[in-house]
């Protein structure tokens, strides 16, 4: 009855990165409406010093991407981060998506107890591989999705919880 | 090796409410360095027709009690979302953790196919339990913490990402 943790992740994940999906393209309707360069959205920023649009949407690909590379093992596609258009984003998007469906399930279940090591310029953080899913990959996911959503709501592209939520 | 439904939902939600209650402290720390009303943060807005900041703290406190009470059937507080000074949020905040801190693992463990219907104006949602919790609360959860970071962060309150995520 307990959750594996393919559960935990692939499908959660999955659901996001598709509901990010949809806000970049009634970002582009929105855009196409008003008469706005949607590329301007990719520089979108909360504050001068907060990561803008691209990277937030970027980010919210690496999350899931190198948590199940880490919990499976399965080598990820490297990125070089040097999406320049919506259009690349939503490719960025299409190819984490593949990512996440290559990995198989017999990969990531039962690596609850697996360790993981996340290395920063500061130092490292060690986990275990199910309280760094729970504690650590999923509300990272969630927050760059969610500020991905914030910046799109604030430029006035007609979004709603429904889009966040996706496929519910 | 499965993850029990109380090890996906009280540990992360008790983690994210207090990141939450930090990253109010911060805010009014930083009001009082800059001479700022800080119930003024209250109405932060990302843009006029979305919730505020209150709201975003409000609901962030409810998404994970109404959740615990769905699954649990143990009796939740009634919250009349009369707040109007940081403090009163801070104290819907601690008195949402006692709720969380009350509900015992043997409530939510084995909840994962129990029915949870979401009643709003216009109809009706159904779950089972697991996916209620994977796919519907937690993102719920995290949408409004991140929300309430962003509104702050916007506002110049000098927060950072291992704010929001707590203590990792």
């Amino acid at each position: 009855m307990a959750t594996e943790l393919y559960d935990l992740t692939v499908p959660p994940f999955t659901r996001g990165l598709r509901a990010l999906n949809g806000l970049l393209d009634k970002a582009v309707a929105h855009a196409e409406a008003t008469g706005v360069d949607p590329e301007t959205y990719l520089s979108l920023r909360i504050i001068d010093d907060m990561n803008p649009f691209v990277k937030q949407v970027q980010t919210a690909c690496d999350s899931p991407k190198l948590c199940l590379a880490r919990l499976s093992g399965v080598a990820a596609p490297v990125n070089d981060d040097s999406e320049t258009t919506i259009a690349e984003l939503k490719a960025r998007i299409a190819s984490t998506l593949d990512y996440l469906a290559s990995v198989p399930r017999e990969a990531i279940d039962g690596q609850e107890q697996k360790e993981v090591v996340l290395t920063f310029p500061g130092g490292e953080m060690k986990f275990l591989g199910q309280p760094y899913v729970t504690g650590f990959a999923i509300p990272n996911f969630y927050f760059h999705i969610t500020t991905a959503y914030d910046l799109l709501r604030g430029a006035g592209v007609p979004i709603g919880k429904r889009d966040y939520m996706g496929g519910v």
